[in-house]
């Protein structure tokens, strides 16, 4: 099965204000999508394709009066089934919580509408945007940690995000510029950076070409796919430099190598509640995993975890000795295609740095091995969400021409 | 109607081991109390007193056995009602959630039992702990920000702390370090830094007074009670100073004098979400003052917020130059007594520059106006709540031997 390209909104929304496209027709394309894939793909919980046929024809009659909410007025959205929306139910993937309706919508969610591709609202704890995105061929986006509201997510940890999967770079910021314009970042701080439009392609100066713990697990097709892309950037006059190049580099390639061990810690002890009520409650209705993860947290102290939350911001501010260098680091999304079957979600060695480092990263499209998709990842710094998205896009440029 | 004074539990807990008194019979002499005030006081939205007494029973076997939880094992506490338990419904006070029950237990809740005097979990955001300890002639205990976990308390503002009302400052630390030893501080924090027993007196070198923005609207009472508290300082060899003496406290004092507008700000952004989806539900079941605070934030932008925090931070930076000369800052907690009647909760101009500036205070009953209780309220310094006790415990030993 050939599964379509994922549909842009941003082009499209440039035919509904002159009147020869509308979001509904941009609608019930994404649902000819959903009706032949999503019975071999079973992506959604829930969906009310009634509801969301209705909320396109009002934004329709918006786009028509000139009075669009905003650029993605009408773009069809998938929400994580682990963010609370008003009208569906929110499970987190948990008999726990079979039906549960809070009756509210999510910080993220209140600025949209219903539920289905070319974006969808997901979170990342360790690797849980850039590693779909890598595997779908779409495009992911990790922001800097606490930019954009978690308000309404199941999911307290300090590593995680709210992000976004889609189309292209630019509905990528277009969504996450405004949720945070509707509903800020986590408490405390200042939300995601930018401007309103998405940010022109920047042609980056110098690349940290980061190989990490997960080269060892790389496959070979994958190893080569990326070396391709490197020589594409230093062809086209990048400056580039590894860890054997340049000694703040190695440093931070040491700095993130145990960032897999490191993250676990942190996860467990910050799940420690609500793992231990949820199991007080019905043991049985906790996954075998989730029940390791407690077993783990009993097991720490509050010292252990001080140790480890001080080791993450000691790994944090030699990242960003980077900055002086290099617009951004490149390196593999995932360490291969998607694996087969519903046994794994994949490995995700080469997303845990990022979400240790609490630095903005996407995932593009635009590497593969034998036909099927491989994300190129590249990260930025911290707060500097817009810069990053401006260096992608040169990126992305350099390496379509080169293609 | 004459009130009792709170019983402290620690005391108690010694004899429990001894065998002269049971967690049971503790209990007992709390709903005795309970039961001849309540039906003035309306304190609680619910309780469960056959289960608190099976309880307090599984808890005197515990102590009986050499093997009780915790030094506070059978301690009955009280619980905001924003809350989460698992047993009990978490209205947040509001008409929205009459019979909300989100069957979890919130993360400083797992730790214990039942809910009644003499300790209770509240949360302070702007001064709704250190308040009602001053009116309650209770120990109030604000901890540094993110120092004791709010999983499952509805409350998402980022200078919201869950803190302790206690008997005792002795109490208060126990259940303050008893939740974090096992629940920790807010993800991405350490949790609250000290010792398992309740850190010893340690005489202060020097202490700041501060008299605030408050201080020209407290009563002439309460101004003279304070005066008298300082006057007995002085006498007992403390060395104290204020904005007159030394520019370091001008200069702090002009740092907290917007603490109410600027905190008001910072929450009514904070509050956007979830406000916005509660009034898209029903409107008419928002307060006017909920109205208001969300109308103040759609009319602000993530822009102005951001300057806010910035401000915010600016003005932590500037109190933690006290480090370095004083030990603590002591003013008033309240600038009267309690208001008659349920018309008001009270001015908290006193408690906002603790909750803006993230640090630890206390309140202690060592003041009265007319009979009615006055708390004299002592602040340390971020991540330093172990040392706050034990100077509050000192003042409290020199303020008691003068009285």
């Amino acid at each position: 099965m050939t599964f379509p390209q994922p549909m842009p909104f941003f082009p499209a929304a440039a035919n509904f204000a002159a009147g020869n496209d509308t979001p509904r027709q941009f609608l019930e394309r994404c649902l000819s999508h959903v009706e032949k894939f999503e019975p071999a793909v079973g992506a959604f919980v829930c969906h009310d394709i009634a509801a969301a046929r209705a909320a396109a024809d009002r934004s329709a009659a918006r786009w028509r009066d000139g009075r669009p909410f905003s650029p993605i007025d009408g773009m069809p959205l998938g929400i994580k089934d682990i963010i609370e929306t008003a009208d569906m139910p929110t499970e987190q993937g948990s008999p726990l919580f079979a039906g549960c309706r809070t009756g509210r919508d999510a910080a993220s969610v209140a600025a949209f509408s219903c539920g289905m591709i070319p974006a969808a609202l997901g979170t990342q704890v360790v690797g849980s945007i850039l590693r779909p995105a890598s595997f779908c061929g779409c495009v992911g986006f990790k922001p800097s940690v606490g930019r954009i509201n978690r308000g309404g997510s199941y999911d307290y940890f300090s590593q995680s995000c709210t992000g976004v999967l889609a189309a292209s770079l630019e509905d990528a910021w277009l969504v996450a510029v405004n949720i945070t314009a509707r509903a800020g970042g986590d408490p405390g701080y200042p939300g995601l950076q930018g401007p309103a439009e998405p940010p022109p392609p920047r042609r980056p100066r110098a690349l940290a070409v980061l190989r990490t713990s997960g080269w060892e697990e790389a496959a070979p097709k994958a190893r080569a796919a990326f070396e391709a892309a490197v020589a594409r950037l230093a062809d086209a006059g990048i400056a580039l430099a590894d860890r054997h190049a340049d000694p703040v580099i190695e440093e931070v390639e040491e700095a993130i190598a145990d960032a897999a061990p490191l993250t676990r810690s942190i996860n467990a002890w910050e799940g420690r509640w609500p793992l231990n009520t949820y199991r007080d409650r019905d043991a049985t209705k906790l996954s075998r995993s989730a029940l390791e993860r407690l077993a783990m947290a009993e097991a720490m102290s509050l010292t252990e975890y001080g140790a480890a939350i001080t080791v993450r911001q000691h790994n944090r501010e030699t990242h960003a000795r980077l900055t002086a260098r290099y617009d951004a680091a490149i390196t593999l999304a995932a360490p291969g295609a998607a694996p087969v079957g519903l046994g794994s979600t994949g490995n995700p060695v080469f997303n845990v740095p990022a979400s240790m480092l609490g630095i903005p990263a996407v995932s593009l499209p635009l590497l593969s091995i034998d036909g099927l998709p491989l994300g190129l990842q590249i990260a930025g710094f911290v707060g500097e969400d817009a810069a990053l998205f401006a260096v992608a896009a040169a990126i992305r440029d350099l390496q379509g021409a080169a293609a």
